[in-house]
């Protein structure tokens, strides 16, 4: 686990989408986000306050967070003066960027010498056991899409957040980068070996309180060729009592792969449900989530009835409308 | 690639069973195994010539392969004399244990000094790409399981064999460590990163001459929560053509997992033809091999004659009755 609260480190981001990682700490554990360092030139503004080190410190943070992407995911020479000042203060270091922490002499000599923390969260910090399919307590909810990059995150953490609003029992339970350095702790599924995926997931979502629901991040689709795999690791890993199907209706052919059409929503839920029911038998198919972002609001709004009318199952884009049908229907199990 | 032809180290195998390795490139690679080097007390014997490993090197080997697995995987003490002088005279090493040639201190240093080659099967030696999807040329053929260990690799080695036979242009594609260990090459599936698990299939079945097929090694089943992921990876990386059902009937629960049954024969048919039509849309199911060695062979026959009927597919044990019909039903393709 990476300790919290956080100064988001948002560098000399060229434009907003570079921190989106920073966004998406500020937007989901605001109470994690206390600060924010930019470097000249910076374009990212997360809309809280700017402190030194020194300020931080006083604020009582722990950690700084690389809330910024480089092109190529590599940690510039301009960040390094911060960072270095940053290990010798006494914080930790968090980065989901490519190119490693550990990897730069100059980081890893300092927190070797101060004792601090380089937080590595592309990498498995946790040697994961085999899957053993044994049921466990407590209730999950797995997002599967249609695609890669189709919402499945957003669509987990709005879950959350209404589910807790509610006073329900909610864990959004990170499988990538950006969702663990949200959260401050996860599984990097997508770095973990092959015969560990899943045990990795039952790692990740333990038993719990009947009453207590996991929100797992989906990741690829059974449906895209180059990650299925992890998607399947994950549904056999995660045990879903409910699956949400995720879908981004304007997309062409799928993430990465020209030659490749979007499967419907009904073959997702179908190939989804009966695979589901071979670790979980009682797994139930509850919702839809459509990352909307591509449509006015009207046609928003017609595609979801058209989703609901078609499929007969509540529709909504979470992150625009709200995700109280899916809650309803978790709450409906 | 491990360089050939081989030395058998057979160590002191307690039993024929712990030399399963020597046997399956004894088997399925005659040409690479012409000696075998056994120390006192070894209870496993391949029939062929005990070596020296001066008498190795006069016949041409070039690569000392422990064949032989100890309690645990671990590389035994009494074994490092012998495997310290290969390396001094001039073998590579080849090892498919868990624990690997090159984390034994004295072995390492040995190979550096000397510039010979540990090959460590389990660890993935290349840097695997993420899967492209686009069609490759050439053929492919994939088994699949109803469960692990019921018999997808030599129902490939089977095939490969009466396939050669047959003047057909065939190559058997190993995925696991003894398949590598036998072949020479191959992919360690269960040790690739997640996120390469597709791409390294592409990698290792990549563009061919239109009458050549590949015959892919199969690993776990789509039905085994913990190692499904894999198998997905496998049918899509590998776009099969051609489908192999592979099952056991005398089986009671999946392997390692108590409270889980296996799957039916139709099942896997199903799921894995849906599954393999994303990346292959002319992929068919084409025949089912079963593993009746828990069966006399009345029972055998009986029950083959049984799957056949139900399934309307071509069934046989192809490493008790042969492959012929497999290969025929490649050859009608």
């Amino acid at each position: 686990m990476i300790e919290t609260p956080y100064l988001l480190f948002l560098g000399d981001a060229p434009d907003p989408l570079a921190a989106k990682v920073a966004q998406g700490i500020k937007d989901w554990r605001p109470e994690f986000a206390v600060g924010q360092l930019r470097l000249e030139g910076c374009r990212a503004d997360m809309g809280i306050p700017d402190m030194t080190l020194a300020e931080a410190k006083a604020a009582g943070v722990k950690t700084v967070v690389i809330g910024v992407a480089n092109r190529g995911g590599v940690i510039s020479q301009k960040w390094k003066k911060v960072l270095v000042e940053a290990l010798e203060e006494g914080f930790d270091l968090a980065s989901g960027l490519h190119n490693l922490l550990r990897d730069e002499e100059d980081l890893a000599a300092v927190a070797r010498a101060t004792g601090r923390k380089l937080h590595d969260v592309r990498v498995p910090a946790v040697k994961y056991p085999i899957a053993n399919g044994v049921r466990r307590t407590g209730k999950r909810c797995l997002a599967i899409g249609t695609d890669c990059s189709v919402g499945k995150m957003y669509t987990a953490l709005c879950m959350e957040r209404e589910m807790r609003e509610r006073g329900m029992k909610a864990s959004f339970r990170a499988t990538g980068q950006t969702g663990i350095l949200i959260t401050g702790g996860g599984v990097p599924l997508d770095a973990v070996i092959a015969d560990f995926m899943a045990g990795s997931i039952e790692w990740l979502t333990p038993d719990n309180e009947d009453d207590h629901w996991d929100l797992i991040e989906g990741q690829g689709s059974l449906f895209h060729v180059s990650y299925s795999g992890v998607t399947l690791a994950l549904i056999h890993g995660g045990q879903p009592d409910a699956l949400i199907l995720c879908h981004e209706p304007t997309r062409a052919h799928m993430r990465g792969l020209p030659d490749y059409k979007l499967p419907t929503l009904e073959a997702v839920r179908d190939m989804g449900l009966e695979l589901a029911r071979v670790s979980n038998p009682g797994c139930q198919v509850v919702g839809v989530a459509v990352n909307t972002q591509g449509l006015d609001e009207d046609a928003a709004r017609a595609y979801l009835a058209e989703v609901e009318a078609r499929l007969d199952l509540p529709a909504t884009d979470p992150y625009r409308f709200g995700a109280g049908k899916l809650v309803d229907a978790l709450e409906a199990i």
